[in-house]
């Protein structure tokens, strides 16, 4: 896979849409929260990534103990953390008479405290490995550390003091931050533990990544994906219900776009709003997707209507890549022109034909509630063109799969998709989902993102047990081994998983992988 | 040798000092200064520690280029500087979608550029040495390193940016800050280039090391230490004439005495004034001759009242370590108990005894100023029967030396204070001084500190020539080997000379080699 970069990247702004989504900006919530105790890291076969925390002494011990050169200590903050690191800091000895030098990690996995930063090989930047070393020049001190972190573990490591002091640490604390307010949480009764656990730490999940925007991960990348939002966004409805803040996105997104008006994968808001450079089929084709959720979930027609012309451009530009017979046209040049999934050998042509399929019957119904009929009628007959051309081209009779891409590849990915732009009826898309789930292709979900498709897929032909059966076995596995807030990446065949050939960069606390409590209290499946 | 370091550090505070000295306290001058140009590091078997600077380009290209993850520059300033670094970071290529991750080094001497700080193993504390390492979350970014550095050359590492960007260095300065007024120099004329650099690098090494208070070394340890005030005194008084930062510094060190009332050898100022448990038998006695150089140098008769309670307070607590046969005791636990030189061998007691009487006599012509006649009395008697006891007991007439210690020792040290002390008179002095130099002892000067009384000796028995050609020879050298303002520590015999088992650590902006000036001005060498 290549990562999209452009040489020349141009791109137009809406500044009445720019001003928009800065008004709606609001305050973080802040809260103190204190650590819990002190552990050490130490290997374990049987622990995901072989590393395990293990409990030493509660947090009271601290004030024990002075750290002199070459000491150092883990605290355990008891749950994950996202926020702003203070540490009262005083000498103990002589004068000091030389700076201190401090290293700090801070980690959301035992991993983070266990591996030496300096062995990572992954593709994706070193730089979010959260280490930082400092100087401090005059003790006592109250170090504010200026950047976010998140974490549950902190490690801190004297380098060196002097041999006439060493230090102690009255206090250490996390301010954290959240555009989530928790007061507007529901509670839920259920005889059930796991559901209760999982809808518990959903809920965790999402009020860490909800910051000025939805953030994808706040570890890595801190970043408003569309992807990412759109599930965020159904997730909030159901629990924190922060409206203005999809509102804010879904204007972020739309008020930069490329030459052609097609909103970005994701965009940065620092220094100033501007669109990533990467544009990928299935996250445009979101947007509308993610409107018609909000317009749903809201019923705010001003926005809808404001917005509708950037939604429908989405999929104006998406029917470009559709060929005479209808078809989503595979890519063979190795770009990443589709997101799906990090599967590294799935093909994406099947299940984005299938988006496109979803995306416009949101777009329909936008352009109902908008009164746009001539659209709705040309979009009405587009879906039935595409659903025909699905069944036509992509399914494979023989095997009763969807196969995609010149090598008819059969992915999971592909049927989930299928069932969800309704292809086929609620009867032969059951039948399909029953074959996925008893056949199991090799080229299966990896993320929580995608199982929250096959989640949707069986509830969206009815057979909700099995739905909560395969997401307490996939979220409840994750548990297990020890999630506070739940990853970026999952694949319970292989705990080592990550997109970015090393476990130390993975989210442990991703925005997509937040959905189970949007299942559990949509579908009352508690 | 050991360091002091007390169990119970108990001290003595006199509040209107500590006002008098606040309010002596003025704002920094402040001067941006550009870097000259771009070098590359070498290692060189005919350089100072084995490594030179070679310059590659102009500073103007540095716009030209983009640095990436793994590339590096090295930035030099053409000259040392203390102060506050300002860089202006723009990514080139995509917008940023990971931190960047930087490391600066700064470096006095091309060593600090080429050696790699993790290989340091002084005995000193580590956490001098001028490194930094950083994530940079928003760019473009103009970075202010909150840190004061004392500088020649900067090292930027890009430690990682992304694959999807590089970073561009628009902008790099530094804002120097010192108390030092240059607009109150007089310019000297000669015909000898060489003391004309040796007074223009003395002075720059006396400004940078004037900050708040006088500082030691602006690398390390900036800190107001007694020894090295009185010669940075003497060189302010015929440079830079700041008599408002000496009476600050004097008023600093008799606010925080110890529970006798001996002032420290050195005192830290922030996070506000506590003076160091370190007691040298030396430096306090330094308080009365800076005090009396001081009172001479502006006839200021308030503070010599003042602070003369102070003065002579040191001199009775010296004279505790006397014994009956008016001998200054050598120690023989191997306690940290006077400085005299960093030469790891050299015996203290001849040099002590000689400082002693060197100190009263400048304490006797302090009585004499505040009319304390009884005082007066007692000094003259005491300088009279110490240096009857310096004759009878560490005058050896066979080796025509003076001897110090159980061993008598024979050092340039002990020599060199006697003839200070005025134990002989000028002729015998004189003669004293020649053998000196024709014997030339093992035991060493191994600092310019030393190597300063040793030219102060030359002048008292008006061996002015004899002076200006140890000076030219002495500090020449350093000028020879590359020094931009003169060094903490220097042996000709041995240019890797540490007194801290590592010459990465040691300062090569120190105040107590800044004194050629005063001898060049004062008695008029050039």
């Amino acid at each position: 896979m290549e990562i999209q970069k452009k040489e020349n990247h141009f791109y137009m702004t809406n500044h009445a849409f720019v001003m928009k989504a800065e008004g709606l900006k609001k305050k973080l919530i802040v809260k103190k929260e204190e650590p819990t105790g002190l552990v050490t890291v130490q290997t374990d076969p049987n622990a995901v990534h072989g590393w395990k925390c293990k409990k030493v002494a509660d947090i009271d011990s601290l004030d024990d103990k002075a750290y002199g050169k070459g000491e150092s200590l883990i605290v355990d903050f008891g749950d994950h953390q996202v926020g702003y690191l203070v540490m009262k800091i005083r000498p103990v000895g002589s004068p000091p008479d030389a700076p201190l030098h401090l290293r700090l990690t801070f980690g959301e996995m035992p991993i983070e405290m266990g591996e030496d930063f300096a062995t990572y090989d992954g593709w994706v930047s070193s730089s979010w490995l959260q280490q930082e070393t400092m100087h401090i020049d005059v003790l006592p001190h109250v170090l504010q550390m200026p950047r976010r972190y998140s974490f549950r573990y902190l490690k801190i490591e004297v380098l060196d003091a002097s041999p006439k002091y060493a230090v102690a640490f009255d206090e250490i604390y996390c301010e954290t931050v959240t555009s989530a307010d928790t007061r507007k949480l529901s509670p839920i009764t259920t005889a059930d533990p796991l559901l209760a656990e999982m809808d518990r730490i959903s809920i965790k999940t999402l009020q860490d990544c909800m910051q000025d925007i939805f953030e994808d991960g706040p570890k890595r990348d801190r970043r408003l994906w569309l992807g990412d939002l759109r599930l965020q966004a159904l997730a909030n409805y159901e629990t924190f219900k922060n409206y203005d803040l999809v509102k804010r996105c879904l204007y972020l997104f739309a008020a930069v776009t490329d030459e052609n008006g097609q909103v970005s994968s994701n965009v940065f808001v620092a220094p100033n709003l501007i669109p990533d450079d990467t544009y990928l089929f299935d996250y445009s084709s979101f947007f509308p997707v993610t409107l018609y959720d909000y317009f749903v979930a809201t019923e705010d027609l001003e926005t809808a209507k404001e917005l509708w012309p950037t939604a429908y451009r989405q999929i104006e530009l998406a029917l470009e890549r559709v060929n005479e017979n209808h078809l989503v046209m595979d890519d063979t040049s190795g770009a990443w022109w589709a997101f799906i999934d990090w599967h590294k050998d799935l093909n994406k042509q099947a299940a984005a034909h299938a988006i496109l399929i979803y995306a416009m019957k949101r777009a329909l119904g936008l352009a109902r509630a908008v009164d746009d009929e001539k659209r709705a009628a040309f979009l009405d007959n587009k879906i039935k063109q595409m659903k025909k051309a699905a069944v036509e081209y992509l399914w494979d009779e023989k095997q009763q799969f969807f196969v995609s891409g010149a090598e008819r590849q059969v992915s999971w990915a592909s049927q989930v998709w299928m069932v969800l732009a309704e292809v086929f009826d609620i009867e032969k898309s059951s039948q399909l989902i029953d074959m996925l789930l008893t056949e199991r292709p090799a080229i299966g979900p990896v993320t929580p993102y995608m199982y929250h498709h096959l989640i949707d897929a069986l509830i969206m032909v009815d057979e909700r047990d099995v739905a909560r059966q395969v997401m307490k076995e996939y979220w409840g596995e994750m548990i297990e081994d020890g999630a506070d807030t739940f990853w970026e990446a999952y694949d319970p065949k292989n705990k080592n998983f990550s997109p970015y050939g090393n476990s130390l960069i993975n989210s442990y606390c991703h925005a997509w992988s937040c959905t189970p409590t949007y299942f559990i209290r949509k579908y009352k499946m508690y």
